[in-house]
């Protein structure tokens, strides 16, 4: 077995724990319990043990839903339409197996929102990486929005809207077992932005 | 000490322990020592245990905050308004002293998205219990826009779409350790109840 394929599967391992049972309740002898890993690389790769860990994951998240709100909103040349699509288009995300990694409660990825509100108060680094995410995907909307001709502080202000709009509905599709709280919102994105 | 004190000490443990870990981080022997109750008691006033704490505090919490939006929605008669200045006062919560109850991250009420983001997928029981609560807040949003003359069937989808956006304006206010949240929600909304 390779190095690469040890740390590799400690961050899988790390990221379905995360994602069913949170930060807090998720221990360092589970995830090498569940990733079938020696001790000694745990901390040979995260030596600063659980919190670098949760850290990779949330930037791994980071890293790939900013990529498909991009590939997302680059589908369509109209901001609203774009932005309406992409909102649309995570709809059909909530139900969705949890093996898929673009599922709303995919354990191939960690939920931001649940490790922000978990840590929120108590932990400024893993605050920070969470807020990192959603300013980068913010960022998204707002970039889509100034190339649509908007300027630049409205772009700001309707990116911060729009994200704030998706996480919500992140947490009602999620706790209500639906995909309503999806579609009205992208249904009120032409509105906003009119 | 009167036996209900104990009750209340119970369950006033559970809360700021809820709050700060979160459900499944959280211990009965943790919500013991915190409350300096005597065993026997927490299995004689919950005899299911931590869900059924769990369930008790999240009711309390969905009680104690209908009664803040309604009692915030009544102060202006006009919808649009009401509803903009409710959300305008949720914004000075955000840097509101934990031991305050209206605070943001108070330890006097759960999270109602913290424990729903923790147990959607894995016990229904508090999922239904975090939905009841979205929903009667919804709710009071919508009972405001029919009073202001808002068809049925429309104000039921902008009392969804008001909610998701508080929910998610929480998310992101906690996490930005920023008001601004809130305040750009706010702005959005006579847009959207045009």
């Amino acid at each position: 077995m390779k190095k690469t394929d040890t740390r590799d599967r400690i961050v899988e391992a790390a990221t379905v724990l995360f994602q069913l049972k949170g930060y807090h309740a998720t221990g360092l002898n589970e995830i090498l319990r569940e990733s079938n890993a020696p001790k000694g690389s745990l901390y040979y790769y995260f030596p600063e043990g659980k919190e670098q860990l949760a850290l990779e994951t949330v930037n791994l998240t980071k890293e790939f839903v900013e990529k498909t709100i991009k590939e997302r909103l680059a589908k369509i040349q109209d901001p609203a339409e774009s932005i309406k699509n992409s909102i649309e288009e995570m709809a059909d995300l909530v139900y969705t197996q949890k093996d898929e990694k673009l599922a709303l409660r995919s354990t191939k990825k960690v939920s931001i929102n649940l490790i922000a509100l978990e840590t929120a108060a108590t932990n400024e680094n893993l605050r920070k990486a969470c807020e990192s995410a959603f300013n980068v995907w913010q960022d998204a909307y707002t970039q889509k929005l100034i190339e649509g001709g908007f300027n630049r502080e409205k772009a700001e202000t309707l990116g911060l809207v729009i994200q704030s709009m998706v996480e919500g509905a992140i947490i009602m599709s999620l706790t209500k077992k639906s995909d309503k709280p999806f579609i009205e919102i992208a249904k009120q994105i032409p509105i906003l932005l009119a």
